[in-house]
């Protein structure tokens, strides 16, 4: 016997108010999706909207009472399942908690709920002359509770880090409805494990964050965008690894290939090379003499491997040129109904390596796969254009992204570099982490939420065994 | 019955060889203190020298059996008895798994066994342009793997971080036995929980560290360094916040207080202005004609709050002047026969607070405190001067003690910023990180080291509640 559903639903709306409690079929049905393709979809018993840590405590300890699972979702942009139920529970959504609580330019941080838009943030520090550096394409809508939980990367990954990178201090509702605070306001705290970090890429499965404490930096002064067309992918990979080289390191180092540099430019006519083979897109910061001198050894680098060079005139160009990046994601959307997108990341010497591998998958399964991402990084996000209506291509396309992993593994690489491992990728986890680091996964798990009430069925592959849990065989 | 030690030790003996166990008691002896004064000394009944993981795993595996608990060390530098014996039991000195595996200046990292001292490592990269940033003050003796274990600090936090910031991978033998590898050569890693960062920091307590991946960056082309001398410690303190205002980040924002500058110039003679209040030890550094700009942003804001100026003319006055910072804690400790080093953190903000305190504490509890530390992390080093024979000082000196972490607590800081939990801060755990907190520590403890066999004692109070395990009650 299941949980007794209308008694739990009464609860809580007696709880949160009436107006906190979403249960209508054709609202629940949105939230059986996030960003990630061809999942199963299972749709929420019911949504709740808490707008405040003690109202998230509550539904956890009513989810808890109920045994009914609890799916935390901040935006849905999540690229790898994170957000979406795996069997019949409840979403809770941080979206009504979007309050910026403090900005703090004497500790260069600032205190925020969960549901804060990160542009929102950056557009409330900028008047500081201060920033919040992680980054993802989605920034415009993305949260920070969504982006701390799968810790999002980003396009400034080469020089400003990832979201752990920023994340000072946290308050989370634990499985059991206490609520924990770890760290805080100093930048130096090293008081008992780094439960900060634990829980910032933890995808939900340990705790509902209910605030962040982030760390803010001084914005650069001055920057340079140059863009570097290439007809060779080796050419394009020798100038990443030049660069890294050169002790310059760059905001950003953004890598597409031939079928992107294509598709973007019939979507969005932003005067990129079509014909070439890659185009980098570097943009470098700071100081505007460093900038100057930066940008002249990127120069020089760019040359030398036999890329052709264009600078940024002014900022219209600049901004052209990076619309021109943000559209990849969506210009190979609109190409087919379906887009697999991955995120296989290898060490940064390994960039031609993995680019040449990914052409060799590609033409294996005989399938359209775009490549771009952040080069400076080895964060590559190959993406198979595809229709999920064709069940024979996408068995293909699933032996393909088995074959991506494999490729970036054996590489040196991971199975994610910023979009977690989520529903999509939890099969693959003991590829990379072996039997001993899933125990040390699921043993955390276990002792945190020993029920399994928080995003069940995420990260953590079912059964000991790779493969073992009903998906596909990776091996 | 306790564990059976001959039967154990004549196993080791067969297993690692002769020469890598030490029984002889006056050998022993040394490894029941670590550079923490006023703590109860353990001798362990045996120290193990392993100079493969194979042989960690063997010592881990039979101290499992013989139930007989192991406590890691590297060069024995810590400051909170994190690698001392608790009950008798196994030291594991890591000192012969001294080599540097690799350096690789394509990825920007380097793979290193635990036992490599930081400045070896440092001495290595630098004919490649790199650096490895973290430098608690021991970094000449200090080993990567005692600091990764301890997340050490250091004197650059403010712009680089911490040990944290640059760990990328690590392989641990678990509390089994078993070896897991978490992380790897990418910049970017999100696959499953941050377990790279909840190991490092957590003390030996989780597994043992035998290698570790760390992130290398290029060397500074240019620095230049700053003496700020002042009448009062506001206008130290007012200095500190305007320049973390100003968008100047500094590599190293360092204080000395008028008894560490009194104690430090009668023992080393570096020309610090005897008779100020406070001093700035300053350094900025990146390309040179941003260090020249930010220097004199430092320089008037120095002058706007009424401080000294003197800058480094040559590489020579540089070396003095740090070497005169780095002489603090060996001159204090040279002034009396015990030297008890504190560790409490503020937001940057509060520095003045947390000196005013200091000052006040001092005064009640009739103790000598000379304090310096890093001031751009608001990670203050208040040194109680005192005497270990003197059993009615030292009552006063453990209640300073404790007034010295409320006080920092209270101004919204840490236990430690850089030092550890260990032995010596472990009952005031619940003070910061509330029951809630403990219970999350001690439940991932349980889970990854169910016998409590590694480094036991360490870091989680004894009993749920605080003041609990026996010692002074910190209420």
């Amino acid at each position: 016997m299941g949980p007794n559903l209308p008694k739990f639903i009464d609860a809580l709306k007696k709880a949160l108010g009436p107006d906190e409690v979403i249960t209508a079929r054709e609202d629940l049905l949105c939230y059986s999706y996030d960003a990630t393709p061809d999942l199963p979809r299972v749709v929420p018993v019911a949504v709740v909207t808490p707008s405040a840590t003690a109202e998230v405590q509550e539904v956890v300890r009513l989810a808890g009472r109920y045994g009914v699972p609890v799916y935390p979702r901040g935006a849905g942009t999540n690229l790898s399942g994170g957000s979406i139920p795996t069997v019949p529970g409840l979403v809770l959504s941080t979206l009504k908690m979007n309050r910026i609580l403090e900005v703090d330019p004497d500790n260069l941080l600032a205190v925020v709920q969960p549901g804060v838009v990160i542009d929102r943030l950056n557009e409330t520090v900028a008047p500081h002359g201060l920033t919040y550096p992680p980054d993802p394409g989605t920034v415009a809508t993305a949260t920070i509770g969504g982006s701390v939980a799968e810790c999002s990367g980003g396009l400034r990954g080469l020089k400003y880090g990832v979201t752990r990178d920023y994340v000072m201090g946290l308050e989370v509702v634990l499985a059991d409805g206490r609520v924990a605070r770890f760290g805080g306001r100093t930048v130096k705290n090293v008081t008992a494990y780094d439960l900060v970090r634990l829980f910032t890429g933890s995808e939900g499965t340990l705790g509902i964050i209910t605030e962040a404490t982030v760390r803010l930096i001084p914005a650069p002064a001055a920057r340079k965008t140059l863009l570097a067309a290439f007809s060779t992918l080796t050419g394009a990979g020798d100038a990443v690894r030049l660069i890294v080289r050169s002790r310059v390191v760059p905001a950003t180092l953004e890598i597409m290939d031939r079928v992107t540099i294509e598709t973007v430019e019939s979507y969005a006519r932003a005067g990129l090379p079509v014909g070439a083979e890659a185009v980098l897109l570097i943009e470098v910061d700071g100081v505007p003499e460093a900038v100057e001198r930066e940008a002249e050894t990127v120069a020089g680098i760019v040359r030398r491997c036999g890329g052709e060079l264009r600078t940024a005139a002014d900022d219209h160009e600049r901004e052209q040129l990076w619309a021109a990046r943000r559209a990849a994601l969506p210009a190979l959307a609109r190409v087919s109904p379906t887009t697999i997108l991955e995120d296989a990341t290898v060490p940064r010497s390994r960039l031609t390596d993995m680019l040449l591998a990914l052409h060799g998958i590609a033409e294996e399964y005989d399938l359209t796969i775009g490549t771009f991402g952040h080069a400076g990084d080895g964060n590559l996000h190959p993406t198979i254009l595809t229709d999920a209506r064709d069940q024979e291509e996408m068995e293909r396309v699933r032996l393909a992204v088995g074959a991506i992993f494999r490729a970036a593994l054996s590489l040196g690489g991971t199975l994610t570099g910023e979009h977690g491992i989520g529903l999509a990728k939890k099969r693959f986890l003991p590829l990379e982490m072996g039997e001993e680091g899933v125990w040390v996964v699921r043993a955390i798990k276990r002792a945190l939420d020993p029920r399994d009430l928080l995003n069940p069925g995420k990260l953590i592959p079912a059964a000991p065994a790779a493969g073992a849990d009903g998906e596909v065989d990776p091996g």
